[in-house]
């Protein structure tokens, strides 16, 4: 029996990202669309590489379109799923692809989004230790950000093994597509093109705390985070450059063992033959990760190094892993390990 | 029982996304895959997008590789196609992705390749008049060329209805992986990144007489093609504007008409609504075309356009459409009419 | 003594390039520099590229400011010159990167821009027959659009040679900057990269009119023009491929001596060698045009490709060298004729 | 009485960056031009850009084409240069924009670069302490790579005031015009665009010792530098981030002071208003260089970011800069400080 899925915000980046992923999941049928402004126009008009649903209309964002599904994704406003949420039933799996449930500390939620805290729900990023235990059986799900998802692949090894110091400097560059459909002049074409700029330097981005958070569990200690975000001329992807000193006797042979290890099983995290670097290229619309590693012994750091999907493994991917994990599905179901490449 | 299906040249762009739509079929099974100055690596340093063939090593293209599979995907250089397909049984299907066997004149051949015809095979462009009926059963497909396969699913249906006169006036567009992984300068990321120029001007592509041998068996009377190619700074797509003058008489309304009653049951080639027009990044990674036509009361002509991915509908998703013609497969098995935007 | 400038618009595309240009100019001393929306604002926080001009401040577009001034540049949007014109006096040059004086044709000018028709001034396009003349001494001169530019320098060679039927066909590209700064959905990167779409199909893109008004000026017949532009993933640059039928007994010798000829003693518009062709790349921030011409024997067509960089020679560059000739300045005083490539 | 310039490499994109700015130069007259490969061709069909220079011919890179100039700039693959350098005279000021003067330790030239160490120029990069003093009068000049340009100006004011740590953390995003016009498959557009991939991780790309060299220069220890390239989807362009943990008592204002101090009288560093990035669009074709820093208190870390165009600030506009200043000329002559945008 097919599971019956409503997409609420299906007119944005993230939304369109999940129903193109569900067009192609075995065992979901895709319900009720919702959106806000733009409410009774035809998906095709907004998501035109949508074809087999550019008939369909958009719903407005209430309780009673999306009653009645068994999965319902958000694909809202920072801060507007708890509202939402509220009103549909505890045996609704509900997958929150915003940042509303992701943050455990009500402190730091409030310091960066400066809203009262909503609360936490299982982590969906299956690969973190326990992550998997958490979201089976679960019905609600927050879905990673999409730089902690990278980060937290990148770097989940060597923080669980103790083989780096609880300091980490992450700088990533990230696809247009994560700011969403933003009318904001930076954003324009003629302004991405050709360019790249840092954007939230300084500790002020918001998905900080949540990869403090993610390493901080992993290493049983505080881990700060240096991290800057960074704009590239491209529409989709992250590529996330994360290092930390290593630990005094750790050696290359040991950094190669811990992320063989901890990634042998991942159906989506993969460590890449040494040598051979990610792109993001290689994961565009993919819900895989590509990983590498290595050790600058000059400098006594470890470098690793992620690439995924921002909108797939990133966003509406991992909410579709979480989803199968959730429901008892195959965790690989519907997912696409094989990037649109070149 | 599934098709086992073999890939020759499967470390260049057409045979690595004849591998991509593959690993997605219900129904095949991937057998040997071979290659030329790469045999012998592992097609993850090659196509590193392709994460669950990573360990699978490339061996020669040599007819005992190709041997015992139902099906051989030739993605070759122009001119090799013959001497590999003579090898095989009569038995095997052999989808050429090159365009040995596109032509049926063969001093139009030898004039724009230079070298002696091959033959010509059924065409694997199932939307054009009688494709089906050629294609189903047979064991020898010649897939189209990106650039008709555009301008043909373009101006069919103006062609069929004799909306048109006999001279197309076509300008068309496309990403750079349609020259493949040659190493050219002006191929350099360098050079294309921020710039479209022209080539081929003039009438010397060698596309342009394979879209006069559609258009012509279309409008029952030779028709006369003017084509200009340009290179556009992006990896993947083809946007091909397409115009005629219309035959006195010759309403908005009959245009519509023709292309509403043309494309009405197509699975691939959608008529955009009026008002909407194609873009290419809709259809990137998707096997459908997009189209619209407008007629320019002023000018006197029909102007249409559409919009493919050059490596999908245009040359693998042509050749995996194809095949499941022949095949007596469902026409859409295994191929995404999503575009994996944005 | 130095010509002094002001630029009304100095926070859009146009009158940052004007200004880009004018800092380069050896004779012009910029004076005031006026915005809508952004006065008050440090220019620097605008337009970043301009760096010796980061601490001027926006003041608002009015008549006080804007007098004063040798030459006043507006680049403002469509319909808002005239009001502002008409308070500057006669002996102060004022040149209108905008569309409202650029068009003979009243009723041509309702139809495509649905206000009254304010005039027709000097047109700023030094390479069309009569056009010097008309621009020395005067103290107005209408900058052409961007289009036009590139299809009248490509054409009018052809036209005024009577090589061509009165039918011209011409499919361009833009960089997405010709769009200018406005926040529209299919203008975000995340839409526009990767991604090649026309726009205005049909006739209906008001820069139509005034590329019929060039070319049949030239021909001294009636010029009908179907125009197709299309949208590129680059900031700058257009191609414009035009055809249109020769005339009989025109063969490649006269096209391309009839070429050779006009544009022998032209500094900024340049022929190629044969078999060479033009790309926006090699024009970028530069005011050259490059030009191409072939004769396509086969389909009996003239093809004629010219790449400008829309901002520059397409607009700003322009403007200012018909300044130049305005102002009896050499005509390519501050004036690049190198492109920045790759 | 004008300075006299040949350009050994003038085929390549350094050397073509080399000549775009000659052009513009008012006291250089451009000489001889030399190529290896390309000697006998037009530099029109290499350089398109270059309109003024299409019609020279590169001649070969030999000692009796390059003598009698007063300025030999080199634009050759890394080690070439010592052996032409030989044999110009003394008098020549010969400006190398290889690698092979830049490092003082043989030890570190022998272990990246496994040549012999040739020797050690002046130091191409006016703004660090002393550099113009070394600069002025001297008749070689080592342009300094385009990593440790960009590099070296985010954190010479930290370093030289003591503000950090001596351990520098950098990830650096580059254009594809950084690697030259070499034939590579992974430089190809269908490869680059779309794409961010690191490259030379861990410690080995060539630039990491010129780094160390310059902030060791300046902190007056020896400091440690982890690396990591990366490859974005532009033709030009750096964007570097650079980080080190501050000194204990280090604030905000005297992270700001210092740097406001040290860039105060620089014409081509410029230190952006707080809240304000750098973004490589703004630089491109100029010879700024754009800075912005901050302090992450929670991580305790300096972030210094700096955006230059490669070839430009990063490798010809360096190269006049400092040629300038060696010959007595106005430092700013002939560069542009404005940038080509958007």
């Amino acid at each position: 029996m097919a599971v019956r899925a409503a997409v609420a915000g299906a007119s944005g980046y993230a939304g369109g990202e999940v129903l193109r992923l569900l067009l192609g999941h075995p065992e979901v049928e895709i319900g009720a669309l919702t959106g806000h402004a733009n409410a009774g126009q035809p998906l095709g008009a907004l998501q035109p590489h949508l074809v087999p649903l550019a008939d369909r209309v958009l719903e407005p964002t209430d309780p009673e379109t999306l009653a009645g599904h068994d999965v319902v994704f958000l694909a809202l406003p920072h801060g507007q799923s708890a509202a939402v949420a509220e009103q549909l039933g505890e045996r609704t799996l509900v997958v929150d692809c915003g940042a509303d449930f992701r943050l455990r500390d009500a402190a730091a939620w409030e310091r960066f989004y400066g809203t009262p805290h909503a609360g936490t729900w299982p982590y969906g990023l299956p690969e973190l230790p326990g992550a998997r235990e958490a979201l089976r059986g679960s019905r609600r799900i927050a879905v990673p950000g999409c730089y902690p998802t990278a980060v937290s692949l990148a770097l989940f090894p060597a923080y669980q093994s103790g083989l780096v110091e609880p300091e980490a400097v992450i700088v990533a560059a990230t696809g247009t597509s994560g700011a969403g459909k933003a009318l904001k002049p930076h954003l324009l074409g003629s302004e991405v093109m050709g360019s790249m700029s840092p954007y939230g330097v300084g500790g002020g981005h918001r998905h900080t705390p949540e990869m403090a958070q993610n390493l901080s569990a992993l290493a049983g200690e505080p881990v700060s985070v240096s991290f800057t975000p960074t704009l590239a001329p491209m529409a989709r992807g992250i590529l996330a450059t994360c290092s930390a000193r290593v630990r005094p006797g750790v050696t290359a042979e040991h950094v190669r063992a811990a992320y063989a290890k901890a990634l042998a099983d991942e159906p989506f995290a993969r460590l890449l033959p040494e040598g051979q670097w990610p792109s993001t290229a290689a994961v565009l619309g993919s819900n895989a990760a590509l990983l590498q590693v290595a050790l600058d012994e000059t400098a006594g750091r470890l470098i690793a190094i992620s690439a995924i999907d921002n909108l797939t493994k990133g966003t509406a991917g991992g909410a579709v892993q979480s989803m199968n994990v959730a429901l008892g599905l195959p965790e690989e179901l519907g997912l696409p390990r094989v990037g649109v490449a070149p």
